[in-house]
């Protein structure tokens, strides 16, 4: 568990590091313990001229569907409503360097009351250069995937 | 050192649950390590509709002239420019419970190359609602303090 979890925040820094790269300000959440149950941190935030992303980073040995609880879910949803962001499941599949970025919107409820990522929407994911055109304002996210809410 | 270290982490926890219950989200910062040395974060952000606030966080006994590495400040400032907002120092004198922020372009130089906050600045720096009241909107910064840099 604890090697895990170990995994988990190497692969958040490597997108912090991407991010960053690309030209966005980026603060990762710290480790997250018995103190911070109080507090609605996403797991990473980044930021470019006042548009704000928010993500749950998912790691995954391979394409599949991808379960979120609803805690998790409302987190980022009450996170994103303060800020007045954008929320999305940033998903890394193992051997792949590329990330894929879900929009919150597009997550399926499961019939226990949390939420999936059904594995056909990872590969229509967004990369971080959409992230970026979005930015710049020559994209909007409409253009990319269905947004089922409207 | 390890103690100290502690007590300012639950500082910036203290912080980051005021502005959290003034309606802000809010990220703090992992605890630095070696393997953080290249990322910039502030030590703690704080957002509402857009606005966006970075900290760093100085913790003191008394009210007394505070002085801030050039490393750091160099590190809000590029945070604040990739992010569009604006950075803080944020000054908790132990025993008061108020917090006040003192604007980044308000710091003096030292002859050292590295930045301070003179005593007098600390009893004028900025409240958590005076934060809320930019996001509002109703008043400007520069009704609190005068901008040295325009």
């Amino acid at each position: 568990m604890h090697s895990y979890r170990r995994r988990g925040f190497q692969h958040e820094r490597d997108l912090a590091r991407k991010l960053w790269d690309h030209g966005f300000a980026v603060m990762r959440a710290p480790a997250s313990g018995s103190k911070a149950k109080y507090t609605k941190y996403p797991d990473l935030v980044a930021i470019m001229d006042r548009h704000i992303f928010a993500f749950e980073v998912k790691t995954v040995y391979r394409e599949k569907t991808i379960y979120i609880s609803a805690v998790q879910v409302e987190k980022l949803r009450e996170f994103i409503k303060r800020a007045g962001g954008q929320g999305y499941i940033a998903v890394k599949v193992i051997g792949e360097s590329r990330w894929r970025f879900i929009p919150l919107n597009q997550l399926e409820e499961t019939t226990g009351g949390n939420y999936k990522v059904p594995k056909e929407l990872i590969d229509k994911g967004l990369r971080i250069r959409d992230l970026v055109s979005m930015v710049k304002g020559d994209r909007r996210i409409t253009e990319y995937m269905g947004n089922k809410n409207s």
